[in-house]
């Protein structure tokens, strides 16, 4: 895709596909949404059931609409390949399971499809944060840690619609395990459910320091989470506060090498982690701005994502939009 | 740049200029040197002089070239600027230099100035190893760890020109010294200059062990050089052999990252460690890809640089003549 404007009144659907819930916007060239459904996405009936009833939402969604619909654009948390098939989504357990064209048939639109935090940088570049920028970088830190790069203004795809992924930037030599079977990931050192895993180590082995984080959690060290160390350090919890300072120092680190290697003129954060943890990411920022090289870090800056959870259904919408062009 | 060939019988020059000696090379459409000429650069003599030199050379070439000559690419190891300003070229000691446009008025040529390893990118991209390929990342592994990518067709730039410096992707936490400033780049652990200074700490901790290394470096643990450790590698020295062991190790770390990143099909090596250290790379490349994401594992593959010392004059007359079309 390419940053042009598109100046039509037209506008498109876009879909964030959640394993829990899906939200449908018709978003308009401003991208103002127009139109929005929200349903339970019921994952547990299989993809059949699922894009049947996505399909009825969009039909609803085209009927409802005040202005004219040209395409279809689905962020989903998952692998897709450059054809619009989902090849890997964990959370709602599909695999290899052609999205793109089942609902491009079922709906007679053109239909692209991507992964949820490519769909959100896509939001956060044309109509978020990053507006007017041509290399961006976007971080969402939730449970896990999502990136997506905007490189002279077109969202990177890379050869199998898997670049972008910096949560899995090695910052550590045989390092913490990491979801994706890999170790030393930075998501393995500042994603949500990594937080989480340290906070409960803390807490094991020191349980006089770690008992006011547990009380946070509801009694179980099990149930701690990446929210309960934000809150505990907003509150001042002197365990939680220092897990957060590691996370910020990983976070950092991570943050200099996807600056040196994309050379952008921001990256922009997002997500509950960056939400909840106070100045952490700015923090983070300012560190690795000073251990950048001169040419890179004289030129960038910083900035949290402007849409929330808007991002997805928005940067789909023009995704789609500008694809189907 | 686009990818796009320009097919006419006009060529351009490309020149290498190198703290000790500088070539200029017409290249034509096809990236063959139609002409050639090398010269001491003479750095010591200061700017001015080394830019009338070139002149003078950039005249003789045009004078002498079988073809119509449109444009001149520069390519130098230095920091430049998105006008064609050197900002800061270490082994010339050049600082805020207006290359391009020196050398531009002299010659009443069109002039682009870019980064040697990015206009060897280039070179590889168009002409060498990555023919055809839309993403790529190129990696020259010499004094230092340079890097290059091409995104979509498109040699990646960054927002200040800086974008690729791959050699400073942060693969340790609070790790070893960079030349950079900060800690724990992958230069620090891969670099020909840290590979040595590994070497040299090895052998003053055991010097039994290390007596062969230094009798390679002719009695000296000062002057042992990474050169010296490949070939005691190829020798069979176990210190040497160790040695390597490491560099690969984390050059696999540093591998896994940029992959994730930027979704290559592709990644070059090239440079003198590459070539001598044996099966380094290809090895260091086979862990990492076991250790990428699947999508990105997938579809990616490794290759040997194919130009050599030509990649950044090629490269870098490749460069201007699309840029000045």
């Amino acid at each position: 895709m390419t940053g042009a404007g598109t100046g039509d009144a037209a506008g498109s659907i876009g879909v964030d596909l959640g394993a829990t819930k899906t939200v449908a916007a018709v978003v308009d060239a401003s991208g103002t949404v127009r139109h929005h459904e929200r349903w339970a996405t019921g994952a547990d009936r299989g993809a059949e059931a699922v894009v049947e009833e996505l399909v009825g939402h969009l039909r609803a969604c085209r009927a409802a609409s005040p202005i004219a619909v040209r395409a279809v654009g689905i962020g989903v948390a998952a692998q897709v390949d450059t054809l619009g098939s989902v090849r890997f989504a964990p959370n709602l357990r599909w695999r290899e399971f052609p999205l793109g064209r089942r609902v491009a048939e079922a709906t007679g639109m053109p239909v692209r499809v991507l992964n949820d935090v490519r769909a959100a940088t896509v939001g956060e570049w044309r109509h978020g944060a990053a507006r007017g920028e041509r290399f961006v970088v976007c971080l969402f830190m939730g449970t896990g840690l999502g990136g997506g790069a905007v490189i002279d203004g077109r969202l990177l795809t890379g050869t199998s619609n898997a670049g972008g992924e910096l949560g899995h930037l090695t910052v550590a030599r045989n390092g913490r395990r990491c979801t994706c079977g890999n170790a030393g990931c930075l998501e393995a050192y500042v994603g949500g459910w990594a937080i989480a895993a340290r906070a409960q180590e803390r807490v094991l082995e020191r349980p006089a320091a770690g008992a006011a984080l547990v009380a946070l959690a509801g009694g179980s060290i099990e149930g701690l989470r990446a929210e309960h160390v934000t809150r505990g350090a907003s509150a001042g919890d002197p365990l939680a506060i220092e897990v957060l300072a590691e996370v910020r120092d990983h976070l950092a680190d991570g943050l200099v090498g996807m600056s040196n290697a994309f050379n952008p003129r921001l990256i922009v954060a997002g997500g509950s982690v960056v939400d909840g943890a106070g100045s952490l990411f700015e923090d983070a920022f300012a560190a690795a701005r000073a251990r950048m090289l001169p040419s890179v870090a004289e030129p960038i800056r910083c900035a949290r994502a402007a849409l929330g959870e808007s991002a997805v259904t928005i940067g789909a919408a023009v995704y789609a939009h500008e694809e189907s062009a």
